[in-house]
């Protein structure tokens, strides 16, 4: 059977409910190559005391880690938020095949931004996107009360 | 006796030498706060199979590290080259108080890029500007040779 973009969208919400059990903004990634999860990490921001320590930063070290090499061609991450600049400028490097995200972040998101992902990087937006806002809101909400 | 802008952009440069003859891109950074360097790092990208791992997001880490803290206030990061688009977004999110870089990179940097660093943060450019390209084209003449 093969797996679809919600499968793996899935899989990267279940990183991003363990963000948020640690008080972490709540957000998800994995990296799939071939049909098979070979990266999975969730933000650690503060945890960590690190800004760079975002689900996609570690999700894309981890999975060049796994491959050996530092290119990701084949590979499609999936995260539950639109990648901000950085993450876009990690994602340009990478050289991956695809990116999927979930929820559209439109204050820090690279699409407002205008930041280009590599010229062989396509990207899809809005797979589970109301599971991740409404994992996102549930955060924010607690937060503030 | 203050120590000024060069001062610091030489100690950069002794970590892009670094870098340099560990066969990598030679990118050095340092971070410094109130006349203090409290992280130095050099580009790894090669050695870490990890395109995450530029000066300037080791230099991040690191600073943030030893402060305890994910925030940056009152730090200069010095840097060889003129950031990329995923450095800029992490020093974004860092909102430190301010850039140094010596050589510009009108192909990748961010200020071509047009990405904005923190509303709190301001940079300059072109401290030591001759020594960083000179590393920088020793470095590509002796690979393509």
């Amino acid at each position: 059977m093969l797996l679809d973009d919600s499968y793996f969208m899935k899989q990267a919400l279940v990183e991003a409910q363990k963000a948020y059990e640690k008080d972490e903004v709540p957000v998800g990634a994995v990296v799939v190559v071939q049909q098979k999860i070979i990266a999975r990490a969730h933000n650690l921001t503060e945890q960590l005391h690190d800004v760079t320590a975002h689900a996609e930063m570690q999700a894309i070290t981890s999975a060049a880690n796994y491959l050996n090499g530092k290119y990701l061609k084949g590979c499609t991450l999936y995260v539950t938020l639109e990648p901000c600049v950085m993450c876009a400028g990690a994602l340009y490097w990478s050289q991956l095949e695809r990116v999927v995200f979930a929820a559209a972040d439109p204050k820090r998101g690279f699409v407002s931004a205008e930041v280009g992902l590599h010229p062989k990087t396509i990207y899809t937006q809005g797979v589970m996107e109301t599971e991740a806002l409404d994992l996102m809101q549930q955060f924010f909400i607690q937060k503030r009360g």
